[in-house]
């Protein structure tokens, strides 16, 4: 069935959508359970109603448009928080790209066998208490302590937050218990990397997900006057994490190629001119599409702190604040991806997704896919983040497609 | 002669000074022109006059009590002020056991050929703008921009501090009109290392003083997402800067034995789990008691930095902070010192003092000369500052004999 969605009206959702949080930096800061993510959501609404789609909303916030049948769920969509001075397509693209579809199935009258859902997710960005709040929600896969005594990322009690937004923890918890059945999950995203562009292909076809883990770490050692304490009696913790920052990398470069390791953030304490780093605390993440290179890395990455800190007379600690495992998409989902695109007539590459996605959360309860386009200059969560409308059209496309042939 | 201080008055005088300013921390908060500082000003004013000195203040704030005589002067002090969270003895000692000496002199009627004048040194801890600003306001080696539009290490104009003092920059940019033909300057110190504690030995002839470097510098890369940049084509900014940390260290270590280098404050920018460090800021300081040895590790350290910006794709700033020239003590005085220690029966040893002091800043003007006493487990700048009073009264000895030879 030669049915294509219409790019225009997408344009225009996702130009409306983006001037809802706009701030004054040139991006849109749309955290969720924000005032701009509350207007946002009843935006969506009208949206959703005004497509024809059955609306309802879960305990953990999630948006859902439900065009109704029997048989399992056919979902499709993204999110539409952002982070702070973020841009307009990052998630946006995947909920109303799927909404466009499925207005598109509405319109056309197209007989389903399944059910086909549009789906926004709450806070996949994680400025509440952990990436993908919403989905994993949806999942059940929520950790009750951290909801129930967790500080957001902007360092209030989660609790203080819900109780503004009239959410609460009880129904967060309990918001998997609306689930339906589900046959597929299929997500569209613009890739946040530099391959499709650099490969001048218009379609990823999402392979691998990979998984990550955040770790708070710190090296602790003993400060002490930086102008009476000979180098070589020393035990500056800030030369321990120089060490592993530059061996890690090396190793996880070496021994698991395509894996990453980051350190994002360090302080050091007391932190003056003049005094030797008692203390050195620091973010380290690192992601594999491979579940073996995580478990490698993370025994490898940890056996050397520890040999850094016994060389240098340091002690090494850390905690996990966050994991993700790696996913990989069910080859029958992505042969008929890429089904999609030969018949359409698009140019289509396989790659992994290096960043995480809710997708990779729906992964555990149905096999779950993803469509990337290119992201032109690889920005994504600044305000320079963007797409080629001639690419977002046909990822749109594809999407529509897939959703079609898993629920005729 | 045979003179001697007398420690229990001394005793008492650092512990009644010691409660001015004691924070809710253990330590004591002193910091030049807080109210804490006024409050020990006022003390010094009166434990001067008190001991039948002539007082008198400069317009940098510095205190001098003066014991009248023909000819040069001989001066012996060191400062009141103290770090955030100090202790009782970096400063107090010196500035105490000088007034101490000359109360001795005084009491004793020991006829004099020069001069004796007690000084206690406004900021030498830095607090307000760089270190040393009544020291080299002494010497007329201040900053004009720096003393005019300068900010204190607190955040605020030092003009907006001086308002409230009486105290005003042209007052402190002429203060050096005020100071007397010097012969000769002491100071007694603790030790702020370990060498004094670890050799068993209660005094130290300072030889040279360290001479430092203060820089703020960056490296600048580029950030992207952790989870999409491959390892390869990442300009990580703290990659960089781990880089610099350990060969930087080495370079010191290896080549210039003795000398110091420390990175004591950096920060990561964005600063986010999951966004690599586009820019690293950090501080970094050296410090050697040569002069060629200063030269050289300025030439080769930020050569490495260029190098290693270039083998990176970074980009590498800094500029000076605050810097202090190597000064070697006259032989004359060192020789003194140690006749008189030897004359004492007191074992001593000489040595390098890694810290900076107001002695060296002095040093343009005169033979400068410093006495060390050990610094118990090496603490200093801290609540756990403490001196054994034996020890002390020997310094403070070795100190009023080191006077009345250069005085008589």
């Amino acid at each position: 069935m030669d049915i294509r969605i219409d790019i225009e009206r997408l344009r225009h959702d996702l130009e409306e959508l983006g001037r809802i949080g706009r701030d004054g930096r040139g991006g849109v800061s749309r955290p969720s359970f924000s005032p701009a993510d509350f207007e946002a959501r009843a935006w969506l609404r009208k949206k959703i109603e005004d497509a024809g789609l059955c609306y309802r909303q879960d305990g953990a916030g999630n948006q859902f448009g439900r065009l109704a049948c029997a048989g399992k769920t056919v979902m499709a969509g993204s999110h539409i928080d952002t982070v702070p001075n973020g841009g307009l397509f990052d998630g946006a693209v995947g909920v109303l790209a799927a909404l466009e579809a499925a207005r598109r199935l509405v319109e056309e009258k197209v007989p389903l066998a399944r059910a086909v859902e549009v789906a926004s997710f709450t806070d996949e960005e994680g400025n509440l208490v952990g990436d993908f709040l919403g989905s994993r929600a949806f999942m059940g896969l929520l950790d009750e302590n951290e909801v129930r005594n967790g500080r957001t990322s902007f360092g209030l009690p989660f609790q203080d937050v819900l109780k503004k937004t009239g959410f609460t923890a009880e129904g967060i918890l309990a918001a998997q218990r609306d689930r339906p059945d589900l046959a597929a999950y299929v997500e569209l995203h613009i890739e946040q990397g530099p391959i499709l562009e650099d490969e001048g292909v218009p379609i990823g076809i999402v392979e691998r997900i990979s998984g990550k883990q955040y770790r708070q770490c710190a090296f602790i050692g003993e400060s002490g006057h930086a102008g009476t304490t000979p180098l070589e009696l020393r035990h500056d913790a800030f030369l321990g994490l120089a060490d592993l920052a530059l061996r890690a990398t090396q190793l996880v470069a070496t021994r698991h190629y395509g894996s990453m390791l980051t350190i994002g953030k360090a302080a050091l304490h007391p932190g003056s001119f003049s005094v030797i780093p008692g203390r050195a605390d620091f973010t380290l993440e690192f992601r594999s599409a491979s579940a073996e290179a995580m478990a490698a890395i993370e025994q490898e990455v940890f056996a050397l702190a520890e040999d850094i800190a016994a060389t240098r007379g340091l002690s090494f600690v850390s905690r996990i604040i966050d994991r993700t495992t790696p996913v990989t998409v069910a080859p029958r989902l992505t042969g008929l991806i890429e089904e999609e695109c030969r018949s359409l007539g698009y140019a289509a590459m396989k790659l992994t997704s290096g960043a995480g996605h809710d997708a990779q959360i729906l992964a555990g309860a149905c096999d779950s896919g993803m469509i990337f386009i290119p992201s032109p200059d690889g920005i994504s969560h600044a305000p320079g983040e963007s797409v080629n409308w001639d690419d977002l059209e046909k990822g749109a496309n594809v999407l529509l497609r897939t959703i079609l042939r898993l629920a005729t």
